[in-house]
């Protein structure tokens, strides 16, 4: 077991546990140099309380201690964990990964954090500024290092204003406002909607009995960023997109001037046809905070949590739907 | 068995079915007038090939039956059936209804007509103009006679533009931009929300993994409609909401000047603070066209298309997707 007055001996573990699958890494205490990682496609089950624990720790037990033999098995003296949806769903999970940790690598500090909590710490480590996190959902964070600011990821229907699930149920809108002959329809996106999803009529019948149906809407979001420069309803979409994304932004940044914003995820591979109209969004909403490269990803962002859960070195705020820690690394 | 020399001398029967129930007409053919009506509250079930025509005929032939027994058992004409769904989703309908209808009660004159049709049949009767039907969905009908258009009626994900779930669904995300400090949020709507739903944050787990979620979305709407005379956003979101039906009634509307628009359904018993933006966005997109009252509801349409079966003076244009007609009513 990793004493406390030894705090960054040892190695780190971070999970990121997503929609997409599961990442784990291995890294050194001190530095948070990443020595081994380990994926599966296979997204740890949810059920109506959250993430399987049973499921999770499953695979996450295997797959660190494979990790750990091609490392010599060194003492793990931290670990973090991000989760999709860990602020609603996770009590499950916090209930038993505490003890299981413990009970696998005699690890005792351990910090579980929704997954737009890691996406931060990956772009902007443990620096007071804003992230937003844009794939089929969309959410921004922002923190002065003394409380965390939230706003949107609601959800296709509640927001997730800006998203590829938005900006792909805007374009199938537009097409099928084309298709009726109503206003505001784009022929550019009715073409497009029926060569990926066949005739117009049978995109209901397609979409309503999918469970998946926020990633079906957001499998058109790059069709709309296809169609835009050509398409001036595509590119209204995108206009209105990027306003909603900087609005997220806005809520959440912190005052102080020169404050960074990062953008991170999917989404923003889209590139300029949603970053210009975007970084124009921020300057009139944010003129004094400034775009910043995100640094890392989600696993790296729960690799720097956990390293500096190991060092005694975390910034980052404490929350109880965010980021709770648990053992000798807790508040 | 009636024959097509004696076509308005029995009864004719009227079907509404839909997602709040099943309703049953008993009319003279002659002149349409309702003799006897059954309702139940209980839906046709629906599966993946749409209305089971089974628990269909389950409902309706006894129901029928018992109206004949209290008519004094005189011949059945013809009859109408209007269903939810009918156009994309009925094909166990149409295998099975002339055949079963016929075996009951000799009935060979049979009309299969989607929701909308019997909307417009109920609000309009047989003549041109246009029909926009407004629920949780929203769908608009019209017809010169020669051929039916239709806008709109896709779904709250592709559209329904307009309708109780876009309102109810603009409405929430209001709240959560309010409850995130987000532009574009209005505090009444957060309020009403939490009254209803309570805390905004459980919003998302109460909402999604609900079946009914369309429904859902729609009981916020008459909060919209509540707050619109005190709060700019609420306001806002029915203007739009005005204008987007507007533009389903302008897409489908027929050219001819002094064409009537109804509006039927549960939606505009919201009353002044979205029919006042609604007559607004009429006027302008649509200056020749007149408001028309709706005369009757989706079973009364019913109960006309079936009459006009019986007499030989239907004009409402068949259409493989909005009204299929069997039988010696067919042309």
């Amino acid at each position: 077991m990793v004493s406390v007055n030894e705090p960054a001996s040892g190695l780190v573990v971070g999970v990121d546990s997503g929609g997409s699958g599961l990442r784990v890494a291995l890294a050194e205490a001190a530095s948070g140099a990443v020595l081994e990682t380990f994926s599966s496609r296979e997204p740890v089950r949810t059920g109506p309380d959250g993430i399987s624990a049973g499921h999770f720790l499953e695979q996450v037990l295997p797959a660190v201690a494979a990790l750990r033999e091609r490392t010599g098995a060194r003492p793990v003296a931290a670990a973090a964990v991000g989760a999709a949806g860990m602020a609603t769903l996770g009590d499950e999970l916090r209930a038993e990964l505490p003890r299981a940790f413990e009970e696998a690598w005699g690890v005792r500090r351990l910090a579980l954090a929704a997954d737009a909590v890691t996406a931060y710490a990956g772009a902007l480590g443990q620096r007071p500024g804003a992230v937003v996190a844009g794939g089929t959902g969309l959410i921004a964070l922002g923190t002065d290092l003394t409380a965390w600011r939230r706003a949107d990821g609601w959800g296709h229907l509640l927001g997730d204003c800006g998203s590829g699930a938005w900006i792909g149920r805007a374009g199938l809108e537009a097409a099928m406002r084309a298709h009726d002959g109503r206003r505001g329809g784009s022929t550019p996106l009715l073409s497009r909607a029926e060569k990926l999803f066949g005739p117009a009529a049978g995109l209901p019948g397609l979409l309503y009995p999918r469970t998946d149906r926020p990633a079906v809407l957001a499998s058109f979001a790059p069709e709309v960023g296809r169609c835009a420069a050509a398409d001036p309803v595509a590119a209204g979409i995108l206009a209105r997109a990027g306003a909603h994304i900087a609005e997220a932004a806005e809520a959440v940044c912190p005052a102080e001037p020169g404050a960074p914003v990062a953008l991170t995820g999917g989404l923003f591979r889209m590139g300029e046809p949603l970053l210009a109209p975007l970084r124009s969004a921020l300057g009139e909403l944010l003129p004094g905070a400034r775009t910043a490269e995100a640094a890392g990803d989600p696993l790296a962002g729960a690799v720097a949590l956990a390293a500096a859960l190991a060092t005694g070195t975390l910034r980052l705020p404490e929350d109880p739907s965010l980021l709770r820690l648990f053992g000798a690394g807790a508040a």
